[in-house]
């Protein structure tokens, strides 16, 4: 690292000569900002370091949260900290960067403005919205209330303390219809999140049943996991569909098919066709939209609230936005498919962000987004996942061992992944004797109504 | 282990003819109630293990937490889970014990009955209560609303998340004045808590001003330690003091010395005789009472609400009742005087009373209970402790040693150990570059009200 430092010391002065614009004096670079230090965000960031403009980055949280594990926080198998990276510890590294922990309440698109809860508002030259995605419960406003969801670290802690608290009032519930209830959990949406949070809970709900709650009967835990289309995963092929579907059986999933779900209130799910069932938990992991910022840009948002972007990620009439990720709608995925919310898409259209903004300092021409299909993967549980990549569809221990590499892989920073690793091996070694700490915050399961 | 089981499988036929009263029909056992998974529950339930009783331990948590590290869960040095312990794990190896997670909200003394907020009412031919202490306002009804406090879990995260937040808030706060405040960090009482308290904070908040924060000024933190009395640590020898008074001074915290606070409200300390003081981040330490259960029993309480006992640690006119720990009001340590809120104090008596329940069911006579004082101690950061026992006074590197190995000791389970070990190396090695995790629960310093 030192010797690192003094070639760097060497060359940039050399930088400099060669490329004299990119050392504007401090005051007269163009502001950008940038909303949002997830996987597009973090990523237009490494793209603007050290370049010829002064970045504010806002989050309203003040970590980068690595949402593909955020599964293992609500199953107990992770503490929320080694799924958190600190934003700060990005951004203190580069002189030209700037943190802001503050909610954006607005954005005035003619003004160049953005407006925040806590501080003053901040004023852009170009502006970046990488404010990811939220729950869609298409437009049934009851359904948050009724079900948990999880798409921020204190959703999983609050899933977490429920699924653990449900074991503790069934252990005081006499009545066994509601100790049924009690011990029914229902995931809405099979898709990753739902199969792999499906499969974590069934390896977490078997072992502690047996040994820290002689009194419950296991026949009565119900897993159940609930998809509108024909089969769990349907974005996969019909082989790793069928596989996982198998797999999750096997581990004591229900897989209910074809079942939309009309309605969820105090732990009573109705289906579209009048049937129902009760749980105390349920999650809903049916389906993302984006987050609700794109509703004060005042433009006519696409599929799922996202805004359309032209091909070089910016507005039509506003060329100094950008959108990037689970925000931005464009179509040139296999063909003409909107590209999807993942994170590589989010990855690459920050890092194309990045560049397209530095372009437009530089008066240069943009360039479109091409996007690299790195693939998608799901676990199933210890020991299998179903991997489809390059065109090559795996699944069973090697697919496992794939997905753990590529995770720990894209995992930010040494402390986390020290932490990841050593929670998995510990978690791997003894089937889950971890604490499975329930706080007092959210004592109660939030879909539930046992004593109504 | 192999080996323990299959001599015990020899020993226990032996064992039941040499004591056949130990093994009632299972129906026949008396009942033990035991409120509290602390230090005085644990050890009774050690102590009731496998002896001819039933015991139903109730808790309102699910863990025994481990409460001489708390600070260390405020100050973002450990995670919450690596200081609690779940109770099932304690409690699922014995037959005879059960765990009901559940609030108490009622003793009828006269009908051995236990009221609670879940289940059903407990019945007890036994009780032992070891609910621990509370926060004491000494009758301050606002303090609670205006300070935080360090009681349990859910407190210190309260606490990290404020103590963390006040500095971005501080990032984005345009007046000097309100930045002072946000940047002021009061712990109120000296002893033991409060030091350990403010010895962590400064060691917390320097590097990452240092590191993560560098517009703003160093010069503005605060760190103010408030004690009553004429100085801090005052239950130790006058020599470790002045050394702990000097240590903390030269980490940067100032002490004020003979300051009773009569009032906190939005962040203004008024202090008897009219002096005030702003602090975003007020943190109460200044004293503990037997938690508010105490008063359910209708009896007249001793000093800090805590429960008259006998010797033999029960009540007088209700003999199947004991009292341990924090709760409970035995005069003789030092002569006369009260035994202290201390861990060592509530592990002893859940010892004996364990051994006087039994002695009760086996018609044998009760023992008064004795106290074999270990000392005390509390760290002074990094390197540094105070420790006083068996007669020999020691501070510095020695004394921090003495205090890591104790501590490490006490601490139940293997997996909490080595989490601990591994993040104080961690911190040591780093000076603390771990996760300072926000989470958007608590997002605003309790006792702020900076833009009032």
């Amino acid at each position: 690292l030192l010797k690192l430092d003094s070639l760097k010391k060497i060359w940039e002065p050399v930088a400099q000569t060669l490329e004299p614009d990119k050392k504007l004096p401090v005051g007269k670079r163009p502001r950008v900002v940038v909303i949002g230090t997830g996987f597009g965000g973090l990523n237009v960031v490494h793209g603007l370091a050290e370049q010829e403009v002064e970045v504010i980055v806002i989050d309203r949280n003040n970590y980068h949260g690595f949402w593909p594990l955020l599964y293992q926080v609500a199953t107990a198998e992770l503490v929320p900290d080694a799924i958190a990276f600190p934003a700060r510890e990005v951004i203190h590294k580069y002189k030209n960067l700037k943190f802001y922990m503050d909610e954006v309440t607005g954005i005035d698109l003619e003004k160049k403005q953005v407006q925040v809860t806590e501080g003053e508002p901040v004023s852009y030259d170009y502006l970046i919205l990488a404010a990811g995605s939220a729950n869609n419960y298409f437009g049934n406003k009851d359904l948050p209330k009724h079900t948990y969801s999880l798409k921020d670290i204190d959703q999983a802690v609050e899933l977490r303390q429920g699924l653990l608290s449900a074991f503790e009032r069934a252990v005081l519930e006499p009545d066994e219809k509601q100790r049924a209830k009690l011990l029914t959990f229902v995931i809405v949406g099979a898709g990753p999140t739902g199969v792999e949070l499906a499969g974590a809970m069934a390896e977490l709900i078997r072992p502690i049943i047996h040994k820290d709650y002689p009194t419950l009967n296991e026949n009565q835990v119900r897993i159940v996991l609930v998809e509108a289309h024909s089969s769990a995963l349907d974005q996969f092929p019909p082989k790793l569909q069928q596989h996982a579907q198998k797999r999750l059986q096997k581990m004591g999933v229900e897989i209910r098919q074809n079942s939309k779900v009309a309605k969820v209130e105090n732990g009573l799910i109705t289906f579209d066709g009048g049937a129902t069932m009760e749980a105390a938990t349920v999650v809903w992991a049916a389906g993302v939209r984006a987050s609700e910022l794109a509703e004060n840009l005042g433009i006519k948002l696409a599929h799922s609230g996202r805004v359309p972007v032209q091909p070089t990620l910016n507005l039509k009439e506003h060329p100094e936005v950008f959108v990037v990720g689970d925000m931005a709608y464009l179509e040139g995925y296999k063909g003409h498919e909107a590209y999807p919310m993942v994170a590589q898409v989010a990855i690459q259209q920050g890092r194309q962000a990045a560049q397209n903004v530095l372009a437009q300092v530089r008066q240069q021409p943009l360039q479109p987004f091409h996007y690299f299909d790195k693939g998608t993967m799901a676990t199933l549980g210890r020991n299998d996942a179903v991997v489809d990549a390059f065109g090559v569809q795996l699944n069973g221990l090697i697919g496992w061992f794939i997905w753990l590499v590529v995770h720990i892989y894209f995992l930010l920073g040494i402390r986390n992944r020290v932490l990841v690793m050593l929670a998995w091996a510990y978690n791997y070694l003894t089937y889950r004797q971890g604490v499975r700490l329930i706080g007092r915050q959210h004592p109660e399961p939030r879909a539930e109504a046992v004593n109504q």
